[in-house]
């Protein structure tokens, strides 16, 4: 059968999602943790292949098996092994064609700013601490020119390796609490760092560098040196994902 | 001049506030960091001595020094040698007469709990996880029991030494948001794992082992085998401490 898992970790630790030499990712503790569980050789596929640093709340994963064990009950077992820093939050059953990346659905990333005078140690590992005051109002204007079907070239890394650029923002909320600054975005798919190419254009929207008019000529400029820097991974945490036609 | 810091910290990695031959403490870490700044043997004074995991937003440690830097600066000097899990928040002048314990205050506390299924790795150092229900309206009922001048010696450790266990709570509040339950509680001080106690009585209640009503009889019982457990360290996050008749 294949299996659904549903994964949160605290990105700290980790060389990001996708296993590579140089340090330990998520994918290699699931697919090792997995094999000792089930005694097989498991392979996990993600949906969010994410960075070294960024968290995640609700990232998915899936994997194929012949274990006998109930599809449910692999959550509860999985996580008596895993380290405290991934917790898996859901396993279920799919069909066998279901992909995680290539399945239709909708991604909530969200983005933290901790905009004071001083950082706050409890969220140095989960927001990006910036001391320079910023204007809220304007970053909501600027999110409201990102909204809709673009092609956001310019908030895409150079790396980016896709047919088309063209992508869809269905909501991007900028809302402050206390001295939390969040930028909650969610989307049909998004390009490699465009969640962070846009915090960190909205950052500079917000601190004046960049006023919110600009983002259309930004967007319609096709050109990432247009638009403002990649935020740091650690203020980005993977919300959740939504399969819909997902015959699960 | 006598300096009063606002100091913020992560409790994670630290034996508590008060300096042990065991490990390194938030006491230790302030007055080696600022004895090298100012040049001087400096010995910090602290309002609350939280032990091992405790966090902290606001707690108050004073000092006296013969530096000629503005009391206003040694925060930001003070920063950039700090571990980036202690920051201090703000630093003025006080009067010589003024004691971050024996002055009178205010005091939030602010004890979090992650209630559902699965633990959340984000939140893991800085919430007690529970997964068993809690009825949080229970708990609301049980926490005004609790509001006002009481004898607290159910409510404190039986190593607490003082000479009376009468404290008021001005307030103590019990929401909860997704599926984060928050214990907020102020009061005119606090004896030794009150907060805590008050937390591992709560979480009874709202899981059912008591009754609200109990809580006004284990008050008068004046016995601490009548509260709940002392909830564990790591939900707990001393928010701030207001000083009233404070001449600074």
């Amino acid at each position: 059968m294949r299996v659904k898992l549903v994964v949160a970790y605290e990105g700290t630790n980790y060389c990001g999602w996708q296993i590579q030499p140089n340090g330990i990712t998520i994918e290699e503790v699931l697919n090792e943790n997995l094999s000792q569980l089930l005694g097989e050789d498991i392979k996990v596929t993600g949906a969010s292949r994410t960075d070294a640093g960024v968290h995640s709340m609700g990232n998915v994963a899936v994997f194929d098996t012949n274990t006998r064990m109930p599809a449910e009950k692999i959550s509860f077992a999985l996580n008596q092994r895993l380290p405290e820093d991934i917790v898996v939050q859901d396993s279920c059953e799919v069909s066998k064609d279901f992909h995680p990346r290539f399945s239709n659905s909708i991604k909530t990333y969200e983005y933290r700013i901790l905009n004071r005078r001083f950082a706050l140690p409890l969220e140095r590992n989960t927001s990006y601490f910036y001391h320079y005051p910023l204007d809220v109002k304007k970053m909501q204007q600027a999110a409201s020119y990102l909204v809709g079907e673009h092609d956001f070239t310019s908030f895409s890394s150079v790396h980016a390796q896709t047919n088309t650029f063209v992508r869809t923002i269905y909501s991007l909320d900028v809302s402050k609490g206390n001295d939390m600054i969040s930028i909650r975005v969610t989307g049909n798919g998004f390009l490699y760092n465009m969640v962070r190419i846009i915090a960190g254009t909205l950052v500079q929207v917000g601190a004046g560098m960049i006023e919110p008019e600009r983002i259309e000529e930004i967007l319609e400029g096709k050109d990432r040196a247009l638009a403002g820097p990649t935020a740091p991974a650690h203020g980005l945490t993977m919300i959740g994902i939504e399969y819909y036609h997902d015959r699960n």
